[in-house]
């Protein structure tokens, strides 16, 4: 293991060394932005102000060009250097990663504009806060560490990640539950109700994204595709797989 | 315009064309299989029956080992023919169309899922069924309409794809609004009112999906990007462009 720049040293042509590091330092910046717009978010669901909204769509714009930008310089790379081997699975992991961190900052801006709708509304709530920090907190680390892990190529901070989500899922599912049944008991709440579960939802998908990040580093690292397994049987095979980078 | 047999008889290397043919052959095959996990999802919805839910099961295998198995073919492609201008183009639109094909899959077996529950609830309900059946029917129709651009690279239809998106939209958000009424109206539905709006949610989301894929359709008859841009905007750009393949 060690870090992207270090790995890039090894090739002949400085140039090429340059576009990837720029390539992976490209992806982190966006990747700082995306987790940005969760953090706004989640502020956003604590103390809800409307600055907070002007800024998570200054970081979407952001996000979203940057997608584009990277995706761009990906067709590049291998239009140039026609690169292979562990080169052309960076590469090529970079392009698929940029759709994940897009995607949570949607997931986030749905979480801020669902607060601004809270906040709206004529009847205060303090109605499943504790999830959705609870949710929140997890799922933004999940973010943050996903980016570490892709920075340092550490396919174990990786799967760690992929471990969270078990259980932010579990704890999802327990809020809707507990959730379900406040609603049934006290009928007035089902507009917050409502809002809270649709909060829960978004913040669950941003740690599927971070989960789908977390998979593509995994195959970067080990050279081993860990989508659709479970991750019990990817621990024991990742274990057993020495870095391929 | 053609179909894509047409376009690949230019290539020097008949090998080459016979791999990129396969690739996209294979992107087909998996998104057919996709295609019938929405549709049988919907079934389930009109009449549940445990054994849709198997076949289903047996899609979702298949069109996991296809993404993976694309992936591969992508990866294959670049590193020994290494594509430039539209090849490269095609080559990278598919490895990010498999995902959102896998993922159109993923949705459709919520919806499949929902089903089961409702059926095993003891409270039959008909509430949401129209809703269901309008949405269903529509983002269906979209994905299949996706593919059928694909095969075709027709960005006139991709993005016709992209406009019925709105119609979605716009439908499942009215759908949420007279759910939430009739949930207050009738508090005993609140559980059968959940499970239908996270079935719309879901199929709402295989909308989004198959809207990704026109998108990666249109940037790659045209060569503009227009994810993140209006539709309206997307279509008078569109028009003045002529195709690139």
């Amino acid at each position: 293991m060690g870090d992207l720049r270090e790995d890039f040293t090894r090739h002949i042509s400085s140039e090429f060394n340059e576009e990837l590091e720029e390539l992976c330092g490209d992806l982190l910046k966006m990747g700082g932005l995306a987790e940005r717009q969760v953090q706004l978010a989640l502020q956003a669901q604590e103390q809800f102000d409307s600055e907070l909204i002007s800024q998570i769509k200054d970081a979407e714009q952001s996000v979203n060009a940057w997608e584009l930008r990277i995706d761009e310089l990906v067709a590049e790379i291998i239009a140039r250097r026609q690169p292979a081997a562990s080169d052309l699975r960076l590469v090529l992991a970079v392009s698929k990663i940029v759709r994940d961190l897009e995607r949570a900052g949607d997931e986030a801006n749905k979480v801020a504009l669902m607060a601004q709708q809270a906040a709206e509304s004529t009847r205060f709530s303090t109605v499943g806060a504790v999830e959705v920090r609870a949710i929140g907190e997890r799922v933004g680390r999940m973010l943050s560490d996903a980016l570490t892990a892709f920075a340092r190529l550490d396919a174990e901070m990786a799967l760690q990640v992929a471990r969270n989500d078990r259980d932010v899922d579990a704890i999802y599912q327990s809020a809707l539950r507990s959730l379900a049944t406040f609603m049934i008991e006290d009928p007035r709440e089902i507009g917050n109700v409502l809002n809270v579960m649709w909060v829960l939802r978004a913040l669950e998908r941003i740690g599927d994204h971070a989960t789908n990040v977390a998979e593509h580093i995994v195959y970067l690292v080990k050279g081993t595709d860990i989508r659709h397994l479970s991750v019990t049987n990817v621990e024991d095979r990742i274990r057993a797989t020495p870095d391929r980078v």
